[in-house]
């Protein structure tokens, strides 16, 4: 008997087939609800126009890296605490892909970044108009909220009131937004690490971190595993801009799918201007460490995709 | 002891002094909450540039029409079902008023429309620089939502993840963005009284009357009230753009605190230029008639603070 039963642990866990079938859902139900169908209760749909621009903005693109964080971070705790919440986790893996989304699309805007190419294709205000981006921004917004808060009873009041508690804090001025005020504010600027850090941590760090803790709160993780979580979180979301940073002098344009060197160009401090490209690696490999060490203290050992995501953010080519 | 006891119904009803004792609260409300301190929980408060932008677009101005009308639904209700939701209706007033400040912040950038003066101050690109009112938008959208969801217990979750789901819709693109849309596409076009209709009643219409469904929220109204508030939203909210058309063609830039005669200089179809200036006050009282209507016939006769908010919204100077 003992034979037949493998054990899980063993059976190796390949990402790759991991993600491809998690994104299928994703792109499935971003696709389902970034739509001008009338919901109910209300009078009328999104004007189509609108709507064309945010399903531009949001579907076919990106590595979804924030949704499979939701999915991996649920699937790990669900299995530990067998609590099914995951119609709530689909829709939180959405709705931080969707504040993701308007947040690069008003980033690339003219008075912003003023790029044109995202994820290989013309940025949204290139293809539709700076106000139809803006607006297509602030309705992503929007609607991140009202996928965490259907009408119907498929997720629990309290953990909707929950993941729009995290999202929130996490989108706006002591998280992303406000990380992009910084980033602003900073160009030309020599900052010193901790500066560095402080700014990437609220730009990219708090909704990597949000993702991986709406997934925790969607299984109802206890407290211990939501510290582990949230240490992991932090480590991955500084990770991923460390590499960012590194990616942004060491690859070209068309393995990004976005501007290459544009950081250097803007004059914006980095990872790299201030460590340098050696010392910047071996940041983003001690970060990587922290988070696995943080999963495996935390009771979070067998949590393969977890453990292959933070692995991804740090070894990943674009 | 019956010349004692005084009807509330015969003390005469002065929505100023109701307003300015209900604004004292909501002023000071927001100017706690739009701050840069570091919320319980976070290791950052907000960069103090960024939240410099918010407060000067939230505080000290505006007519605060919105939260005023979650306060007065609210009381009303309550006084009905007995139920005490004030911590949630003030929370709730704020948020609403912080969806509509960000939405004119956005509404008066250089892409939108391009507008220089608001509530007879310099709009906040104009003082702080377009990519920050940018910044303050989205930051403004994403506290909105921070309000709703408190971390303690002031707020019952059920209430909160109702609150959300009520502002999520009227703030995205099925409501106030997607009026943007339409109002945008539909500049130099000819419209329909319809389609004007259609937009208004997104783009303005539904804010207001989402305002006064989250003051019913709070007080936990039965559906039979919600549904006389429902109307009686969309009446005034109705209501309101039309005046605004009025006022548009009527009253100066000093009295609006904004710019007069934009819209008919922009060549946007207003109510005014397709039903003529007498035939839109007509429906501006037609409309007020249908939200008194509406009070009184779904047990709300008694609701001094509504009528006279309805009765402010059609009658108002500016």
């Amino acid at each position: 008997m003992s034979q037949a039963k493998a054990a899980p642990s063993v059976t190796p866990f390949c990402l790759d087939a991991w993600s491809q079938h998690h994104l299928r859902e994703v792109e499935q139900a971003l696709s389902d609800w970034v739509t001008d169908e009338t919901p109910v209760g209300l009078d009328h749909g999104a004007p189509a126009a609108l709507v064309a621009a945010m399903r531009y903005a949001v579907l076919d693109g990106g590595k979804r890296l924030r949704p499979l964080l939701v999915l991996a971070a649920y699937e790990s705790v669900s299995a530990l605490t067998q609590c099914n919440g995951r119609a709530a986790a689909v829709r939180a893996a959405c709705a931080v892909e969707l504040i993701h989304a308007y947040s690069l699309v008003h980033d690339d805007l003219p008075c912003m970044d003023n790029d044109v190419l995202r994820r290989g294709k013309p940025t949204v205000h290139v293809q539709f108009g700076e106000a139809s981006a803006l607006l297509a921004g602030d309705a992503l917004q929007a609607l991140a909220f009202e996928l965490l808060t259907p009408l119907d009873d498929s997720v629990a009041p309290a953990t909707q009131a929950r993941l729009c508690a995290l999202l929130s804090r996490a989108a706006g001025s002591a998280g992303m937004a406000g990380g992009q005020a910084i980033d602003l504010a900073s160009v030309g600027k020599p900052l010193t690490e901790r500066q560095l850090r402080e700014m990437h941590q609220l730009k990219t760090g708090a909704l990597l971190q949000c993702s991986v803790l709406m997934g925790a709160q969607c299984a109802e993780a206890p407290m211990p595993i939501v510290r582990a979580l949230q240490e992991y979180g932090g480590a991955i979301g500084l990770a991923f801009q460390v590499v960012d940073d590194i990616l942004d002098v060491t690859a070209d344009s068309a393995t990004l799918g976005k501007t290459a060197g544009k950081d250097a160009c803007n004059d914006k401090p980095t990872y790299v201007s201030l460590l340098g490209l050696q010392a910047s690696r071996q940041h983003a490999q001690d970060l990587l460490t922290q988070a696995i060490a943080a999963l495996n203290d935390g009771g979070l050992a067998d949590a393969p995709a977890l453990h292959a995501l933070a692995d991804m953010v740090v070894n990943r080519a674009n």
